[in-house]
């Protein structure tokens, strides 16, 4: 393998590309690449056999760095710190990151265990929700459009790794899931049955909604069945991903207890 | 009751301790005060008998606010969208604010129904769990040095109210917890009983800890019991805010399944 190359120029193409991936949230979409920082995201993407395109290193991050992640590509480069810092989207930026393109977009698996998110808005919510449904052993996870940008720095950051244990399609219309052939349940604040009393289906598809409007009503008519979570404190409404981890614990739960 | 008084400059005093406890995290801890931003956390505050010391109006703001909140105070402050724009911690400015001051610290509760947090360091993650905690019917939430300030403007935000339902006290130790008289249970990745198989107590204590580190060593050891939150997916850990919510819906779940 050959040596590192050493990049000294902010300038470069290169680091042009990872500030436009680190500082436009969407830009992923143009690209069709993304830029994952620091050891976790990385590693995670390794773990899933997937390979880096580039690999980027302060010169302690090479140090720091394990074997597998010095020889995960071909294309290795160097660069100090300040460089570092300027194509970083973190706080306290990482020692090393990996360019990656993104595989052509799968589509909808009718059958997979899912979660659908309608026009989920903080990128927070929403990395949490994949981290749940990966955690849960959810199969994909189905964004309709208007949804935060699933592989937006700040959704893959929250979602710590999930990103590559999942079926991960975005941009869908409701079109996109009549053919979804596992019931679909929604949640709501005041109709259904409680979840905690409930018999769930496995697989099945869990709807999220918008943080301030819920479910939209066309899709709430798709669902089978309308769930509610027993809230005795009487405030008005959960956060979304704290409602959606109820839920797929829930579902995973159901399933764990016949064993 | 008076016309509301117009403040046109910037330098104001009233204007300048707004922008001083929008923009501080902290400053509340010194003044004493919290600014609350927006028609619904004002309506939560009043909906628990609270009154302001100040409420602060666009024109607009006035003229679409209910009256129960143009007459929530004595104290009233007409400022324009510009005014209020400078002193606003939101991406799109309220049209009304009250300045509250907080309560004399309580002392916690050693009977009640309770979340501890153990240096938990994301506001949106401490305001997700208030929101659960209340909407579980849990009475107080204990906060031990170092996590994220309960009353800063990102953890109120994220709290959507829930501070109002809630028992709060921070900065504590965990001496200060040795009066808790109910049960404390901590939840582990990989120790104990796992929660869909538990029965519960209630009331007890849930500890959260840090999103890296976990529940220090030394509180885990003052726990009566360790619990586990299925994971079948395998990933190494679920984001607190969605730990919390299952754990905290499970006890709420629990108390109601009798019925």
């Amino acid at each position: 393998m050959n040596e590192p190359i050493l990049i000294t120029s902010r300038d470069n193409p290169l680091l042009k590309r990872l500030r436009l991936l680190s500082q436009d949230s969407m830009a992923y979409r143009k690209q069709g690449q993304v830029w994952l920082e620091g050891d976790h995201l990385c590693r995670a993407m390794l773990a899933r056999g997937q390979r880096p395109t580039t690999a980027v290193f302060t010169e302690r991050g090479w140090s720091d760095a394990a074997d597998a992640m010095r020889v995960a590509c071909e294309h290795r480069v160097l660069v100090s710190e300040s460089l570092m810092a300027g194509v970083s989207g973190l706080e306290s930026p990482a020692g090393m990151g990996f360019l990656w393109d993104l595989p052509t977009r799968p589509a909808p698996d009718p059958a997979a265990s899912t979660v659908v998110l309608d026009r989920l808005q903080d990128a927070g919510n929403v990395g949490s929700i994949l981290r749940s449904a990966a955690a849960m052993g959810f199969g994909q996870v189905l964004a309709l459009k208007g949804t935060a940008g699933l592989w937006s720095p700040k959704v893959l950051r929250a979602g710590m790794g999930a990103h590559f244990a999942l079926r991960l399609v975005e941009g869908l219309t409701l079109d996109d899931l009549r053919p979804l052939a596992v019931p679909m349940l929604v949640t709501s604040s005041h109709r259904g049955e409680f979840l905690h009393r409930s018999e769930l289906p496995w697989p099945c598809a869990w709807v999220m909604g918008h943080e301030g409007q819920g479910v939209r009503p066309e899709l709430e008519a798709m669902a089978s069945r309308s769930v509610r979570i027993t809230q005795p404190g009487g405030e008005e409404s959960l956060n979304v991903a704290a409602a959606a981890a109820i839920c797929l614990h829930a579902s995973a739960a159901a399933r764990a207890l016949p064993l």
